[in-house]
């Protein structure tokens, strides 16, 4: 999507050790005049869908997600972070490795809100290495729900998970696919 | 706001602890419509305020923020929690105690996104003892923006923390008051 992608070259800052940042619009700021352009964007690709609900995750994936439900009309549930291991019996449980920060946490959604009759599109901000995206989807195969598509903002294509998850036959829709990045030079993107 | 009153009355459930929970609709599972409705609120309420920013606080304040920032036309900065006191030269950082958790942990906001110019409605989904809230005052303050109004959506007016906050000059619009609950049995309202 170019509007993204111009925004991201306008604004994005390449930091060492693979470090994209966008928080000036996408992630600790947010234009929600743009995420409401990516909504309708998602909402023209998986409008035969029939969304019943976006699953997204704390805390960046929020903002993001909410305003798309307002184009799809359809709650949004979002998965909460814990590192106390706490199985309760009324929740959907995951581990997520974190690659950035080196730790495994877990996520977890309450069974109330995911069930098996729902059409789940999965909203979150980045995609690298997928890590976050395949908790999400295992708490979807838990609660029997079925996964009718992905959409995300950014993905980091040359980190591998798109494709990992494209490849166990999801559709993931990206806005904006970085085929690479050097500080202070360039952001590509992939078609 | 009857319509939130309503669905607090209908969907919100009280346990053991002073625990009011409406994660079926506020703060889990999340009802853009009716987020939508109290963005359009707020904005009746403030419109003569000519807000440049919202400021929020992850996680559950996002959404909220987010949906009635659409309604402003400007930006949602949220403040990040941190139990790592990263006292980075780049960020304001206010100290806030958890009463819920019994620990303190750190909020913190970039300096590039909020200035002295700013106008900021602070937005949350809710007020009991005023501390979060407190926090995000002072990072306004110290990057010597206006708190122009606060939007909450749940104040639970019997903690005292709204009350603390008007007293200070600051105007509160919450779109529900709890005056009391008991598990079991009714909430109340304030007027």
């Amino acid at each position: 999507m170019k509007l993204l992608e111009d925004r991201i070259n306008r604004d994005g800052k390449v930091f060492e050790g693979n470090v994209l940042k966008v928080d000036s619009f996408l992630n600790h700021q947010i234009d929600v005049g743009l995420i409401r352009e990516l909504g309708r964007e998602w909402k023209r690709l998986f409008d035969g869908e029939n969304i019943t609900k976006i699953l997204t995750i704390e805390a960046s994936g929020i903002g993001i997600a909410c305003i798309t439900a307002l184009e799809f009309g359809v709650p949004v549930v979002f998965a909460k972070k814990t590192k106390t291991v706490n199985i309760a019996a009324d929740v959907y449980t995951s581990k997520v490795e974190s690659f950035t920060h080196k730790t495994v946490y877990d996520i977890i959604v309450s069974k109330e809100f995911l069930s098996e009759g729902d059409r789940v599109l999965i909203i979150d901000d980045f995609l690298a290495n997928g890590k976050a995206l395949e908790g999400l989807i295992s708490l979807c195969e838990a609660a029997g729900a079925r996964v009718a598509g992905i959409g995300i903002a950014v993905e980091k294509a040359y980190q591998g998970g798109g494709d990992l998850i494209r490849g166990k036959g999801y559709r993931v829709e990206s806005l904006a696919r970085v085929s690479s990045m050097t500080v202070g030079g360039g952001i590509e993107f992939a078609d």
